[in-house]
């Protein structure tokens, strides 16, 4: 299979046709495309100018490009029709049974997918976000009272990116707390989270990985040893059991899926939507 | 329009179908829709499992729901079929086309989407979002050298939540230093960032929506005065403009938006795809 280039076109920021097209050929060897992302192509003047770039393209290449494309106007989509490529346009396919299954038109409007429509969305998302890096790693403030859940789990075992996605894709204020080598000794939970057991959720990971991730962090030292990452990781497995403390393996998973888990296994609402 | 409720539904994380399907939604009135996300429907059980939970919402609610999936397996899929919903999933609609223009078939592989996939990407985006949290504020670390692009701007112009959704999402190296009154009075470039003029990113809000963020966060104080707003805001223009800094409103633009239209001008290659 030749190299070909794709492209995700959005009257918007193009993080829709991204997605789509991503999920999509992830299902084919991702190696074998040149990923390109129009945005914002909100003008006709624009849609003519992006036909220009893929018929360049096309010709360049001897193989047309692969067209992902979201754009909610006509006009702007029929501009672009014309693009030697092969189109797949997410709206003009999904539109139309929706409208006729809702007995309503849509209202055609661009960029509201990701746009900011509702302040209030964007507050929550800001809010939840200063919210994770204030009680990050259980060091500065310890609001709990507010948290949705508290990830625990030893030092690198993910808690801080999955607080980050869970505030700014979902609105969820999530906390961490670390699980330092003199909690694992005690084999009791830290008496500054024992109090919010309900909210707790443990992340866990191989020691392999752990390892490996560690030695990026610090080449050497105790800190990245197998016996120590056995031991930890050991340690905390064991509390989360003795204490009843749901918990989740990390390491063949992405953020994404971390935080779907944490989210489906504890019910959490979303406050946001992606 | 009576309310209507939208499943999601995955043999993954379900963010796929949610940020597809809330795409679709938001061309129609979203407060009319109830959702509900059905991720890892990967057994030919929990897919029977969803079918029981969407008939009963149907009967519930005397509507049929709407049904956005990303389901890879036919099996899995044939038996979401008999549902009683309208049924729009998006591997279906686009993977046959897409394995004809290439040829190839596709893998039929669940759960590579938001998948780990590649250690790789998932280190990335780990390292792209300590570099921000360690490049926070121009407090702690500065390593600019290592940026890809450094954001500046008054207090709560949006540094913070962009700088993390551009690590978190493209694996992007962005770091943030805030314009503090003293260095917006001296009308010249922090000394700090001065060498590092070409990564520079400048951010601007609207003084009213300023001052709304600013209150939630000290309700007293001249921090939060008109007065001071507004200062702080055209004399951080007046700099962006005098060194030729690029920069972006962002009172009416989400954090994707914020973040797209900052790697749409920049140029910066995105080094992990969403």
């Amino acid at each position: 299979m030749n190299k070909r280039t794709v492209f995700f076109i959005s009257d918007s920021t193009g993080v829709t046709a991204e997605t789509l097209g991503h999920s999509l050929l992830t299902q084919f060897d991702a190696e074998n495309f040149n990923q390109v992302t129009l945005p914002f192509v909100d003008t006709i003047d624009k849609a003519d100018h992006a036909v220009v770039t893929i018929n360049q393209v096309a010709a360049d290449e001897g193989v047309r490009p692969i067209i992902f494309s979201t754009l909610v106007r006509d006009d702007i989509r029929e501009h672009l029709l014309p693009a030697e490529g092969l189109f797949l346009d997410f709206f003009q396919t999904f539109i139309a049974p929706l409208e006729a299954e809702l007995g309503v038109r849509s209202s055609h409007a661009e960029g509201r997918a990701h746009g900011l429509i509702d302040e209030n969305q964007y507050d929550q998302r800001i809010e939840a976000t200063n919210f994770a890096l204030n009680n990050d790693d259980g060091t500065q403030t310890r609001d709990y009272e507010k948290a949705d859940v508290i990830l625990v789990g030893v030092s690198r075992s993910g808690k801080t990116p999955t607080c980050l996605y869970l505030a700014l894709t979902y609105g969820v204020f999530a906390a961490n707390f670390p699980l330092s080598e003199d909690e694992l000794e005690s084999g009791r939970l830290p008496a500054l989270i024992e109090p919010h057991r309900d909210k707790l959720y443990g992340l866990t990971i191989e020691p392999l990985r752990l390892q490996q991730i560690r030695k990026e962090r610090r080449a050497t030292g105790r800190y990245s040893t197998i016996q120590q990452v056995n031991y930890e990781i050991r340690a905390a497995e064991q509390l989360f059991k003795r204490c009843g403390i749901n918990f989740l393996d990390t390491t063949h998973s992405s953020i994404e899926e971390i935080s779907s888990n944490i989210l489906n296994s504890t019910g959490i609402e979303r406050r946001v939507r992606p």
